[in-house]
C-alpha cells in the first residue's frame, strides 16, 4: 500500500520532531510538505525529510500531494486549520490544545458531525504512553478496586522565561484535565484554583506553583500540582487511589540506570518532555496513520474533538477560578453533537 | 545515676508500646506505676515491666515513687493530667493532641507559663523520625533552596470502623499540621477543607479521602491528603518543593528488602504507624528520658505545649472548614506567653 | 523509495515477532516471503503479513520478490543460511547465536570476508537497548572512569524444560559473551564454569544456576550468573564496577509502575525476553532496515559476524570448562580477515 | 536491677562508638572502665563516658568494678584479652575476628568449652540487621522456598590506604563468611578465589576487587565480591536465589531519603560501616547485655566462638586459596567441642 503523504503545518521544536519521527520511524507515512512562517526553518526541515516548502498553510493542506495533515502551529492557528482540513476532508492530527478558547474549540466540534466521518485526532499523546496504559488497564480490569482520587504532578524544569496564567492552564494543566477525563472516564463539572505565593523561580510574574481542583461528575477529586520552573527536571506524575489499593505512575526512580558515585545514588533525570514522552508520541502516531491508511481516520485509543472542547471548557473554567479565591467554577459544556456520540 | 521513675497512664496499644520502650530500650528509665481505666489491662502491662497498677491517674501523677509522667490517655483526659502534672511539678511527656479542643490546650499553655519552668513535651515523634530529620537538614543547610510548597499523604490501612470526621482532623491530621509548621518554620493562618465524594472502604460515614489545604504565614501553601481506609497499608509521605529542587520522604519502595517472586517485584508494606515510626518513638522517649535527667524537662527538637496548642487552634479551624465548601477559615492564635517565647 | 523486500526464514516466536514488527512497526520493509519447517505455522504468520510462503528456505533467500534476509531458524541452521545469503549477494540478519559450533562460526567469517563488501548483521540486539546504551555511553564518555569489573545476571521463569548445559551456554550466556565484548571492547581470552548444586526447579537435569567468569585480554573479570528456572520472571542485569563508581541496569524497580496492595509495594516482572527488549529489537531491526536501503548492509552499532564467532569460540571454550572443575580454560581465537578489521 | 558494669578494651573508631553506644543508648549498661594503648586517647573516651582508664588491659578484665568486657581492641590481640575474660569468668562481647589465625580461635573454642557456661558472644552484627533479619525470615518461614545461591557483594568507599589481601579477607570477608552460614545455616567446605586485574583506586598492592567463592557442605555456592576502593560508598548487598523467588537487601535505594535536582533523581549513600549498621550494632549490644543481665551471657541470635573459628578456618583456606589460581581449597574443621553443641 502507498505511503500516507502528510504534510506538517508548524516545524517548532515540536513539529521539527513530528517531522523527524514520520521521516524515520513511522511505517507508512512520507512528510510530502511542510510549512512555517518561518520559511528558513521550514526549509531546514524539509530538506531533512525531502519534502517541499509550502509557502502557506492553506496551500499546504489543500495540495494534492497531501494525504493528511498535522497541525503542530502554536494554538491560535489550530481552530482555522483544523476547519480548513474538513473541508479538504482530510484526516488530520491536530496537536494539543484544540483551541485557544472553548467557543473556538466548539466550532471543531460542530464542523465535525456535519461531515460524514470524523476526521480529527487531538495529540493528547499521554493516552499512548505505556505508563498511563498499565495504570488504566489495572483500573479497567477491577485490579485496583473502584478509583477513588487522582493526584497529578506536573513539573518542568523551566517555562522558559515568558507565559502567563492562562498559558499554563491551557498550555500545561490541559494534559491533566485529559488525564483525569481519560483514567475516571468521566467530565469534569468544577474547578477551583489555589494560588500559594509564588517561589523566587517563577518567570514572568506567573503563579508558580499553581494547585488545580477538578471535580469529577460522579464526585471524585482529581488534584493537580504545577510547578513549572523547578530548576530540577521534567516530571509527570500521577497517582490513583483506589478501593483496593493506590497505583502510582512516573516516578523517576522507576526510570533509572542506575549510578553510585561518591556518596550518592541514583539517576538522570529527564530534562523535558521529549525523552519522557518519545514512546507515547511514537505509537500516537503510528496509530493514526494506522487508522487513516486502513480508512478510520481515528484511532480508538485517541482523543478526539470532543475530548479537546471538553478540555478547552474546563480550561476556560480554569482561567475565570484564578480569580475566585478557591471558590469552585462550575464546567458547563454545549451539547454534545449526536454524531460524536 | 537513678533511673528517672516513670508513671504512664493509659495503656492502650500506644501506652503499652510505651511502657515496653521504656522498660526494655530506654537507657534511664524505670516504670514505676501504670493507670488505665481497664484496670485488668493496666495489671497486665504492668506485670510485664515490673511497676505497680495505681487506681487512679491522678493518684499515680502526684505519687512519691514518680519523677516524671508519660500521658497516653484518650485526647480528652489529657489537659487535666497535664494540669496535674504541673501542679506536681513533674516533667510529663503527653501523646499528642494535647487537647481536643484548642481551649484545653491554650489553658495548658497559660498554666505552663506561669511555672518557674516548662515541663511538658508533647509527642510529636515525627520530629525525630530520621527522614523527616533528613529532610529538614537539607532545608536548614540550604542544599534544596527556599521552600515553596509541602505535600503531604496520610494513609491508614483501616481507620478501624469508628471515628468522625473531626476525630480524623484532630488525631491524624494534627500531625501534618505539626509537619507543616515544623518543616516550614512558621504559623498556619488559613485552612481549607475539600471533600470530594467519599470512597466504598470509609467507616461510619466520615469524609475519606479528605484534603486539606493550609495557608502558611508567608503565603505558601502545605497539602494534606488524608485516606484512612486504603485497605492497602500505612503510609506517610512528604514532599518539599523548594527553589534547587524537590526532597520526597517516605516511599515504600524506600525501606524495602525487595524480593521477586511469581511475575512481581517488590517489598513488604508496614500495617501501621508502629513499625514505620518505631524508631522516631525510640529517640523521641530517650530524648526526652535525657532531658529531664539533666533538668532541661524539655529536649532542645521536642514539641512543646505552644506546639500543641497552635496545632489544636488548626484543627479547630479545619473543623469548621469541614462546613464552608472549601472557603478559607482563618485561624487566629491567641497570645503566646512572653515565658514560652 | 521501495519498501526493503524481506524474507523471514524460520516463524518460531520470535520469528512471528520479527515478522510483525517489520509487517507493523518497522519503516521501509515489507515481508514478502516466509519459510518455516512447519508450513502451517508460516502460512498463518504468512497470512497476516500479506506474504507469501516459500517451501524451501533456500528458495526464500534466492528469490526474486527478496532482497534481504532475515534468519530466525534453530541455531543448527543458521551456517548454511548465511552462507546461501552470501552466494545470493544479499543482506542477511541472522538472530544470534550465528553458528552452533565455533567451527561453522568461522566458516562464515571467512566466506563473507571473500565478498566484496560484509553483508551480515548478527541479532545481538542488547547493544540496541536504551539502558545498555546508557551504561556504555557512561563509560565511553568517561563519567564512570575506568571499567574495572563487570556483573551479569541472566535469569528465565523457565528454560521450558528442554536444553542442556551446552544450550544453556550457547543460547543464554552467549548475550553476555557480546555484552562483555562490547562494553569492555576487548576480547575474552579465558573462561572458567563454576558447578554449584542445581536448584530442585531445574529441568532435563542441566546445571541450573551456573557461574561463568569470563577473563578479558586485559585481565579484567566479567562474571555471568546463569539462572534460568527462577520460577520469579525474567531479568537481565549488568553491572559495571568503575573507578569512579558503579553503574547498573535492569533493576526491575527500575521499570515499575507502582502499586500499594494488601500489604505489598511494589510493581509487575516480564514473564520473558520479548517485553524486556522489545525496544531493542524494534530499534535494531529499523537499524538494519535503514542501513541495507541505504547501501551499508550493516549498521555502525550492530555486531557482526566476527562478534558471532568470537562468541561461539568463547561458548566453546565455556562448554570445555564445565569438565575442568573451575579451571581456566584458554579461548583462542583464529585470524581476524584483514577485510573484517 | 543494678547496671552491667562494663570495661572496653580498645578505643578506636569501633572503641569509641560502642562506649558511647553503651553510655547513651545502650539501657542497663554503664562503662565502668575503658582501656587503650593510646593512654591519651583511652583518657578522651572515659572522660565523655563517665569512666576510669585503666593502664593494662589485663587489670580492665579483671577488675572488681567489671561484670562484663567488650575485646575491641586489635584482631591480634583478641585471643589473649579472651582467654583472660575466660579466667575471670566474665562474660565477653568480642568484636570480629576472633582471632588472626584458625588455630588461635580455635584455643579460645577449647578454652570456653572447659567453662562450666559460655561467655564469648562474637560481634558479626549483621545477624541483628533489621535487613538481614527479614531476609532470614523469608528463607525460614518458607516463603521463598529452598536458598540455592547466595550473592554478597562487599564495598568501601576508600580501604584506607593500608591493608593487604591478608587483611580484606580477615577483617572485610570475614562478614559473608558469617553472613553464608548464618542465612543457610550449614558449614563452608571449599572456597576459590579469583584474582582479576586490579583497578587503578587500589591502596598499598592489594588485589582489589576480589572475588571468593564458597562451597558449602550442601554443594550451595556462595558468592563474595569484595571491593574496598570504590571511590563511591560503603555498600553491602545480600541477594538470595532460591526455589520461589528471589530476595535482595542492602540496595542504596531502599534506603534514600530522594531529592530531584539539577537533571538528577537520587539519595545519599553512606560513607562507611557505621551509619549503615548502627541500627545492627545497637540491637546487638542490647542484647548482649540483656543475655548477660539475665544470666545468659549469649544472646540466642549471637555468633558464638565456634562461628568465630569457624569463620576464621574459612579465612585460612581462602587466603591459602589466593595462591591457587582459582582452584578450590578445601576447609578443614576441627572437632566441634560437644559442650559447643
Amino acid at each position: 500500500m502507498a505511503d500516507l503523504r502528510v504534510a506538517v503545518i508548524g516545524t517548532g521544536i515540536m513539529g521539527a520532531d513530528h517531522v523527524d519521527r514520520l521521516t524515520r520511524r513511522t511505517k507508512g507515512a512520507t512528510v510530502t510538505v511542510v510549512y512555517d512562517y518561518d520559511q528558513a526553518r521550514a526549509a531546514e526541515v524539509a530538506a531533512a525529510a525531502g519534502a517541499r516548502v509550502a509557502t502557506d498553510a492553506f496551500e499546504a493542506i489543500r495540495a494534492d500531494d497531501v494525504d493528511a495533515v498535522m497541525i503542530v502551529s502554536p494554538g491560535a492557528f489550530h481552530a482555522e486549520q483544523a476547519l480548513a482540513c474538513f473541508e479538504a476532508g482530510k484526516p488530520v492530527l491536530c496537536e494539543k490544545p484544540l483551541a485557544t478558547t472553548a467557543a473556538d474549540a466548539y466550532r471543531i466540534v460542530e464542523a465535525e458531525a456535519a461531515l460524514a466521518k470524523p476526521l480529527l485526532t487531538l495529540g493528547f499523546m499521554r493516552r499512548y504512553d505505556p505508563e498511563y496504559a498499565a495504570l488504566v488497564a489495572s483500573l479497567r480490569n477491577g485490579d485496583l478496586g473502584e478509583p477513588i482520587l487522582v493526584n497529578c504532578k506536573h513539573r518542568n524544569a523551566s517555562s522558559g522565561g515568558n507565559g502567563s496564567d492562562r498559558a499554563v492552564v491551557f498550555d500545561s494543566a490541559v494534559h491533566e484535565v485529559d488525564v483525569a477525563r481519560f483514567v475516571l472516564d468521566e467530565e469534569i463539572t468544577g474547578v477551583r484554583v489555589i494560588l500559594p505565593k509564588p517561589g523566587p523561580n517563577r518567570a514572568n510574574d506567573i503563579h508558580d506553583p499553581m494547585l488545580i481542583l477538578f471535580t469529577m461528575a460522579s464526585g471524585r477529586l482529581v488534584t493537580d500540582e504545577l510547578y513549572v520552573n523547578t530548576n530540577a527536571g521534567y516530571e509527570v506524575r500521577t497517582e490513583v487511589l483506589a478501593s483496593k489499593g493506590i497505583a502510582t505512575i512516573g516516578l523517576e526512580v522507576g526510570r533509572m540506570t542506575s549510578h553510585t558515585t561518591a556518596l550518592t545514588w541514583g539517576g538522570g533525570h529527564v530534562a523535558d518532555f521529549r525523552p519522557r514522552f518519545a514512546t507515547a508520541y511514537d505509537i500516537e502516531v503510528q496509530a493514526w496513520v494506522d487508522a487513516v491508511r486502513r480508512g478510520d481516520n481515528i484511532d480508538a485509543l485517541a482523543a478526539t474533538s470532543w475530548d479537546g472542547y471538553a478540555a478547552a471548557a474546563v480550561c476556560e473554567a480554569a482561567v475565570e477560578a484564578l480569580g475566585t479565591n478557591g471558590a469552585e467554577v462550575a464546567v458547563s459544556l454545549a451539547a454534545r453533537p449526536s454524531a460524536q456520540t
